[in-house]
């Protein structure tokens, strides 16, 4: 299927993750592939644009993380609310859990990463940044992102746009034990 | 005016913040004290509870966390969009931003930081844990939750309620440039 997700310009890749969405983590080494859940992730730096996410080390991922030097982290829309709660309550180590849930991937143009769009508002490409003590102290992988996308319907010209005709697409934040909250509502500041 | 927030117990520190919201930071050394807007943190770990937060090292926060090893995060409701705007875009190196914003803080109980509690939903009183390498590298600064509370209103026995009747009180999430969309609507996870 072709894709309808459009570039998003590195400039503006940590605007995708800046309010805080649940994400989808996804890996891959030597012909093998994993997705998992992560609320916990953050932007630390927009140029060059780089990310923060807490991988826990007894997971597959850290070892295909660890294989590769790479990850990359997929925004569930709000219609894939039970997906991301399934493929973080379970462990792709002996199951393929793109075969099990039928989830379709492409790969990422730069590090050839499995990608979701189907049901995702975006994806960010990262390259690991090896920081030994913080991934062993506080599970937290540091990454560059070097490629990201997003569906247009809802992330455009470097800007979210969060309306009522895009709910589905609008992002998903954790809350514990399988309750998720939706962004919605864009509120914009006024000067004080 | 006596705390209408309660108290919530280190084990249920992290689901304060693991959706995503954006935060106010508090500090205070030396007789001055401080407040900004953060976008950028995340729990890395239930227990102990542990945080990390991006504060980036010119500000004045940054010197007066290192000055007093300790910092507090506030959650603002959706009432504080403007406020919290206001003071993640001006410095408090030459203002005491809480004078000139008529901001009401009272000290937290273990660390003495100043802690808000009208118009938010949460604060956790953090102890920073000095990791020089990542605060100098990433800005990227550790805390262990040292108390925490919530308004019952909207988070009470270890759990967030979004409802139609406490939005002003729901969390805000930053997209950049002044725009902040607001958590609401929770939606629970079938099991797939």
């Amino acid at each position: 299927m072709p894709s309808s997700f459009q570039s998003v310009s590195l400039a503006h890749a940590s605007r995708l993750v800046n309010h805080g969405p649940t994400v989808l983590v996804t890996s891959a080494a030597g012909g093998r592939r994993n997705i998992m859940a992560a609320a916990w992730s953050m932007p630390v730096e927009f140029t060059p644009p780089r990310i923060a996410v807490v991988i826990d080390k007894s997971t597959y991922t850290r070892e295909l993380v660890a294989a590769s030097g790479g990850f990359a982290l997929c925004l569930p829309g709000t219609a894939l609310v039970d997906l991301t709660y399934a493929v973080g309550s379970r462990s792709g180590r002996d199951t393929d859990k793109f075969t099990a849930f039928g989830i379709a991937a492409r790969p990422g143009p730069v590090l050839g990463l499995p990608v979701l769009e189907e049901g995702c508002a975006a994806w960010l490409e990262c390259r690991l940044i090896p920081e030994p003590h913080t991934e062993q102290a506080y599970d937290t992988c540091f990454g560059e992102v070097v490629a990201a996308a997003a569906d247009p319907r809802i992330f455009a010209n470097g800007h979210w746009e969060f309306r009522p005709d895009n709910a589905d697409l609008q992002t998903i934040h954790h809350l514990g034990g399988g309750n998720f909250v939706r962004a919605g509502g864009t509120i914009p500041a006024k000067s004080l």
